[in-house]
């Protein structure tokens, strides 16, 4: 999870809601992101949805299986889905997202039905992970960051 | 939706499940996709991620809010995510999918809550959507194609 942190100070330093993921195989980080759909101009850049995709380049396939998943924030619907559709074995979030989050949240019915082939874990480096998106969001409103809303 | 199957039928041809999208804007196709998960080897590439992938490439940013998605098949759960997330304005799909479906499944609470900024209107061109998709499972049945399961 430090490691994702570090991902999301990267995030944070582009005026980019500092998220980062990172994908772990065999003790490895094997894949490593943070969100980046400002700055790349599309909405699938989310940090989970960027170290999916690297995941997959680097072992040459879609199955995940043997890969477990840290990411500093709840992943939404679409990342959740796409956890589940890659098969990650362990799922492991810092904060919690109640307003976008679909693990914990009450916009999907039951996580067993969301993730039949996945664990999840919540609440690793807690204070950290919430700690970066406070920050973040004080210096928006301070107007630290000319982001395009 | 024509335009979508005939984006399925690529898939098919490919030995991939063949689910097709389009996206729509001001009347004007500015992207189609098929399902590429196999071929592609990534877990993400499903029709409709592609298609927004390329739709915020042509537009220029992340905000769909003025196209619409068409989807031979109902999207599964990342793909609904990632249509919400996009701010598709409409999403018309044909077949409805019971097992994997996001939109009219029990796996997702509630539409609205799924699709705060989304209109949902399904079973458009219900039988071709349909038909492709059962004589593709035949012909995999029948070991037309080699496919890596």
């Amino acid at each position: 999870m430090s490691a994702a942190l570090r991902e999301a100070e990267k995030a944070y330093a582009l005026g980019e809601t500092p998220i980062g993921a990172v994908i772990v195989k065999d003790g490895n980080i094997i894949a490593s992101a943070h969100n980046m759909r400002e700055t790349g101009k599309c909405a699938l850049y989310h940090a989970e949805i960027l170290a999916i995709h690297q995941a997959c380049r680097v072992l040459g396939g879609w199955r995940l299986s043997d890969c477990d998943l840290y990411v500093t924030l709840e992943p939404c619907i679409m990342c959740s889905g796409a956890i589940s559709q890659s098969r990650i074995k362990n799922l492991y979030f810092g904060a919690s997202d109640p307003k976008g989050g679909a693990v914990l949240s009450a916009s999907v019915q039951n996580a067993d039905g969301l993730f039949p082939q996945t664990n999840c874990e919540c609440g690793i480096l807690l204070e950290e992970c919430s700690t970066i998106l406070k920050n973040f969001f004080k210096d928006l409103r301070d107007g630290r960051f000319n982001k395009c809303k």
